[in-house]
């Protein structure tokens, strides 16, 4: 049975049951973190039991606002709960055995592969931490400085600090009564959104030194070779918007990134700025595709300075005829 | 006659008078034009007849906001407003002459030195297009699409979209109820906070190759040379953050900018990130000064990587004994 319930609808389920286990997903990011222990703190000012799932990927910046939630050995809890987790790929190693019996799921993706008892998605919302926001205020659970820091940092962090384009009135909304808790928004800015890991910044010099143009300045490239990585040790949430770098700078309506895989394979990521070009056509000629503005391919042959080749090439015949 | 007056009393000494003519300030941000730009709009509005006045130094992402509000040729109106301007040595060229003429002054900086008849300044408020929005509400002036972007512009690009300890609670309210307007905000944040100019990056490029660890990599400095400027082509704007790359590399706890000037000297931006070294005082030993976290000297002899040389000791010794 799955049901696809409405805010109250599941604040009242919620409610009425005892004995949480909350998940957060692969390689998990400030919104599930925030979600899960926001929820999890929620549910634990109504008496009730709630802990998260173990996940061993947490990155240490999330890691305080993690582990005071995780559950002690033993406890497997009655009621398994899902925040921003989309699909069964998405759940964790130690998390799949839970798959089938998810109890509650929270989500705003779209196309959620996932079943679960209650299913609210609000594909609307701009992190899973708002729908829990509005879950927590449906319970009548009074915010703390605890819980509005852990929504703040899922609202922010999904939002890219309120920049993105799923930022809507609402996410302000929320995150002026978080603020209004005493959170210490400047220091969680700081570390979430001014703090560059060295290797991060290492990988940016080495990066920028094969940054190419192309087509007068509308194409640009750069290329992140197994070599790049050893040199600086990142980590892939070092290399998280790479992709969006060539894309970023003016006057560049095609940005490719090129990173060579541990197989000599080349993954291109292809974003463009504007309507004329289209990200996944391009792609679509190398056997991959995607979205209009970002999409993607491998290119087996050759070296990745080699595959930028070709996609440049590509991209230079899509703007022929473009002002 | 110069009068302290709340957001009401300068509301209503506005809705009393006709004929504004309003200024920016020197190298004019989003904040100074936004705000200017939303009260001039505003009183229209009211039936009253309001220009900018013009400011050739405007960028060109501001541009599209600012020209529709210039004075026809001949217009001199008859009441001076300054929006964001902090001192006489703020007011652009074109508008020193107006210095001892201004009705009515609005601000959100500390020390503000210019006299006015009414002067409202908000220290509190993250940007004066903050204290605009509140002026235009106590006037009762309906908000419309057009305003609400320019206050958008004013407010976001003060706060480093949202980013900055300067944001508040009252900060995202404002945003949320702009954002309810209608405005293509995903357009504005992608033209203020995601695009960056290609001189930009070129310079981040040359910058990134210099950028020099010490003491255990709690030391970051980086050189922007004379030469590095002519082969990129940067503006002053385009160099708007560099100062703060240093300092955000995780780990670093003393970050240093070395601009070589004209004549050949240094002029050394010092950042800290702990409170247990003060900048102010490491570039007191060369004769500069500033705040805690943030200051500047400048050092005549040698190149400018000699100079970095010399705050770095500075800063080693500094270092010693801090864990």
């Amino acid at each position: 049975m799955a049901l696809a319930v409405s805010i109250n609808e599941m604040a009242k389920a919620l409610a009425a049951a005892d004995d949480f286990l909350l998940l957060t997903h692969r390689r998990p990011d400030g919104d599930t973190v925030g979600a899960a222990a926001a929820l999890c703190a929620g549910l634990r000012k109504l008496g009730k039991r709630a802990y998260l799932l173990e996940n061993p990927e947490v990155s240490p910046k999330l890691e305080p606002y993690f582990s005071p939630y995780v559950r002690p050995e033993g406890y497997e809890g009655r009621h398994v709960v899902t925040t921003d987790i989309s699909s069964h790929s998405q759940l964790p190693t130690n998390g799949k055995p839970y798959a089938d019996k998810i109890d509650f799921l929270i989500d705003h993706h779209q196309n959620n592969d996932l079943s679960a008892r209650y299913r609210c998605i609000d594909t609307e919302a701009a992190a899973t931490s708002e729908l829990v926001f509005s879950l927590i205020s449906a319970m009548n659970i009074p915010l703390d400085k605890e819980i509005a820091a852990l929504l703040y940092i899922g609202i922010a962090t999904d939002t890219g600090c309120f920049k993105y384009a799923n930022t809507r009135a609402e996410t302000h909304r929320q995150a002026a009564v978080c603020i209004e808790q005493g959170i210490d928004v400047s220091e969680i800015n700081k570390t979430f959104f001014s703090t560059k890991r060295r290797a991060r910044v290492e990988m940016e010099r080495l990066a920028y030194q094969n940054l190419r143009f192309d087509g007068d300045g509308r194409i640009a490239s750069l290329v992140i070779t197994q070599e790049m990585r050893a040199i600086t040790g990142v980590t892939e949430d070092d290399l998280d918007d790479f992709s969006s770098i060539p894309s970023q700078i003016e006057g560049v309506l095609v940005g490719i990134t090129g990173y060579e895989m541990a197989d000599g394979s080349t993954k291109l990521s292809v974003r463009t700025t504007t309507d004329q070009i289209n990200a996944a056509t391009l792609c679509a000629v190398f056997g991959g595709g995607g979205h209009a503005r970002a999409a993607g391919c491998t290119i087996s042959l050759g070296t990745p300075f080699e595959a930028i080749e070709k996609m440049v090439a590509e991209a230079g015949k899509a703007l022929e005829g473009i002002v």
